[in-house]
C-alpha cells in the first residue's frame, strides 16, 4: 500500500506550475519540453489522475459497463465478446456486472443510479424484464445507455434488437417440415421480455398448422436445471411411466422447442434420463446458438440470434453516443437464423 | 441526461449548512430531524455522492473487481459465483473484467495501476502468469488485492491456492488403476502458472509407474478449439491413419489427461472425429470439474479444484482485509478431488 502521488508533487518534481502540469497531462496546449518533463515526473512518481477529478475535467473514466442477467449463460459471454472487440479498439476497459438472482441485493435499478457516481462512461444493458421503473431510470440516466433487447417504441434509447418470435417460428417450421406433429414449447418465465416474445412466436407458428398438437410449459428460470425439471414433467406427467410406455404413448410429444439453449440441454438430459431417443423419438431445438450446441450429444439445433453481432452493434452505438451525446436515438435489428444440427433431424451427414 | 445534483443544492433545499448536510448523508453525528430533512432533499433531487469525493471521505466506492483471464471459461463463472455470494452479503457490487487475449490493449498491469484512480475498493485476481512486474505492482497497489493462484513464498499477498499438481496426479493414479498404460498429457501453454504446476504433477505421477508409457503435448491455449487441434496431432500424428489403424496401433495412447475441462472436451471431439471409442479405446480426464462435465457425452471425469469455494475464500480474505488493512497476509489452500464419470471407466452404473 503506497501513498497516492499528487499533481502538486508531479509539478514540483518537473519544476513547472501545477496548471502547466495539468495541461501537459491532459493533452492540452503545452510545450513539448514541458510535456516531456511532466510525463517523466509522473512516471517516476507513479502518478495516476484521480477518478472523479479526471471524470469532472475530461468527462471520461475510460471504463464501460456491460450488465447481464446471468453471467453463467454462454449467450452473454458471446455478446460480451462482441462488445469487448469494439470497446477495446476504442481504448476503453470493459467491466461486466450481473444483475440477476446471484447479484444479491443490487438490482439493475441500483446499477443505473450508481452510474451517477461517475464510475463508468457508459452502460450496455440486456434486461430480462422492462418495467416502468427501468424506463424511468433510463430516461434520467446521466451517462449513455444502450439496451440489447426490446423496448417500447419511442423509449428514446439506443437499442439493438432481434426478432426472437420469428426465431422460434423458424424452429417450429423446421420441425413441421421434418414431420413432427406433437410439438411442446418449453419456455422460461412467461413474464420476461424474451419469454413473452418467444411464446408469441410459438403460438403464431403452430396456429398456422392445424395438424399440430401443441402444448406450452414454463420452467422457473432460463437455466439447464430448471429445463431438465420442467422437461421431466412435460415428457412424463405421472412420473411413473416406463420408457416403453412413454415411447409408445401418443400423448408424448415428438418435439420440444426450448426457449433457449440451456433449457434445450435440460430437455436433452430429461430425454436421456427417461430413455427417449433423440432425435428418433424426440426432436429438440434451442435458441441462442451458443457454443454449447456443439458439445452436447447429439449436437443441438438452435436459432442463432447473432449474439456476438448484437454485442458489436451495441458497443458501436455506445461509442457514437459518447462522441455525440446529442444524436437521435437509433434502433438496430439483426435477423434470426436457424442452425440445423443432429438433435432435430435424422438426415444422414448431420450428427 | 440530467444535471447532477450537488451537495450545496441538497443543503439549500433542506435549509441546513453544507457541513450538516454532509454529516447527515455520511452517517456522522447529526440530529434525527436534520437527517430526515437532508435525506428527503437528497431523494427529491436524486442526489448521489460523487465517486471520488465519497471515496476520499469514506474510503469506499462500494465496488469490488474480479479479474479473470478468460470470461468464456466456466471455471471463472464458478469462482465468480463464490465471490459474488460473499461480497453481495457484504453490500458490495461485483464487477468482472477480463485480462486475457480478448481484453485488447489493457493488461493485468494496467488494471492494477488503474485501481489508483479509485474505481474499486479491492481486487481479486486469478493470473495465468506471475511475472516480476506483476509482483511489483501487487506490492505497490493502493487497494487490497487477493490472488487466487500460486505466488512465490513471502509475496506478502492474501492468497487462495490449491494443489493442481496433486490433482493431475490423482487423475493419473485413477487411470493406472483402470489398467491404462499409455497415458498422454494434453497441457495448455507450459509457461503459465497452471501449465507448469499440472505438468509437474503429471511427470511426478508417471515417474512412480515404470509400466506407463507417457508423453506430453501442449495446446496453444487452454481452450476447446486448441485442445481439439492438439489432440488430433496427438492421436493421429501422420494425419492420414484410418480409425482401424489408430485403434489397433500400440502407438495410440489409451488415455488422455487434459490440463483443464476445455482441453478435455477438445480431446473428446478429436476422438469422435477419428472414430476412437471413449472410454473403450481411449479414456479422457479433465481438470476444474466445471458444469460442462455433465453436458458432454460421455460425461467427463474431472479433478475438482473447488473453484466456487476458492472464490468464497478469496472474497472472505478481501472483506477481512478491507476491515483491517494491517492484518498479516494469509495463504489458504483447498485440496483437489477426483470426480469419476463415464469418460474414464467402463464400470457399470457410470455413464
Amino acid at each position: 500500500m503506497v501513498q497516492r502521488a499528487t499533481l502538486t508533487q508531479v509539478a514540483q518534481r518537473a519544476g513547472v506550475s501545477i496548471a502547466s502540469a495539468s495541461r501537459a497531462l491532459n493533452g492540452l496546449v503545452a510545450s513539448p519540453a514541458t510535456v516531456e518533463k511532466v510525463r517523466r515526473a509522473a512516471d517516476d512518481l507513479g502518478y495516476v489522475p484521480d477518478a472523479s477529478a479526471r471524470a469532472l475535467k475530461m468527462g471520461s473514466t475510460g471504463q464501460l459497463t456491460f450488465a447481464v442477467d446471468d453471467i453463467g449463460n454462454p449467450v452473454y459471454v458471446e455478446m460480451m465478446t462482441g462488445v469487448q472487440e469494439v470497446v477495446a479498439a476504442g481504448g476503453y476497459r470493459l467491466q461486466v456486472t450481473s444483475t440477476g438472482a446471484t447479484s444479491g441485493p443490487h438490482s439493475v435499478l441500483d446499477l443505473i443510479r450508481n452510474l451517477r457516481r461517475g464510475y463508468a462512461d457508459g452502460l450496455i444493458l440486456s434486461p430480462l424484464r422492462v418495467t416502468p421503473e427501468l424506463l424511468a431510470e433510463l430516461a434520467a440516466t446521466p451517462v449513455p445507455v444502450v439496451v440489447i433487447g426490446r423496448l417500447p417504441q419511442h423509449a428514446g434509447v439506443d437499442t439493438v434488437m432481434t426478432d426472437s418470435a420469428l426465431g422460434v417460428a423458424l424452429a417450429v417450421e423446421h420441425l413441421h417440415a421434418q414431420g413432427r406433429r406433437r410439438i411442446a414449447f418449453l419456455n422460461g418465465p412467461g413474464d420476461t421480455t424474451p419469454g413473452a416474445a418467444r411464446r408469441r412466436g410459438f403460438d403464431e407458428a403452430v396456429a398456422a398448422h392445424p395438424d399440430v398438437v401443441a402444448s406450452t410449459h414454463e420452467a422457473v428460470d432460463f437455466t439447464m436445471s430448471a429445463g431438465r425439471e420442467a422437461a421431466h414433467r412435460l415428457l412424463d406427467p405421472t412420473g411413473r411411466s416406463t420408457t416403453a410406455e412413454l415411447a409408445a404413448s401418443p400423448g408424448t410429444p415428438d418435439a420440444v422447442v426450448a426457449a433457449n439453449d440451456l433449457l434445450a440441454i435440460g430437455a436433452l438430459h430429461a430425454a436421456h434420463d427417461l430413455g427417449l431417443d433423440v432425435p428418433g423419438r424426440l426432436a429438440v431445438t434451442g435458441v441462442d446458438d451458443t457454443s454449447l450446441t456443439e458439445i452436447v450429444h447429439p449436437s443441438l439445433t438452435s436459432v442463432s440470434l447473432a449474439s456476438r453481432r448484437r454485442g458489436q452493434l451495441a458497443a458501436e452505438l455506445l461509442m457514437r453516443r459518447l462522441e455525440d451525446p446529442a444524436r437521435a436515438p437509433q434502433v438496430l435489428s439483426v435477423p434470426p437464423l436457424l442452425q440445423v444440427r443432429g438433435s432435430s433431424t435424422t438426415t444422414a451427414g448431420i450428427r
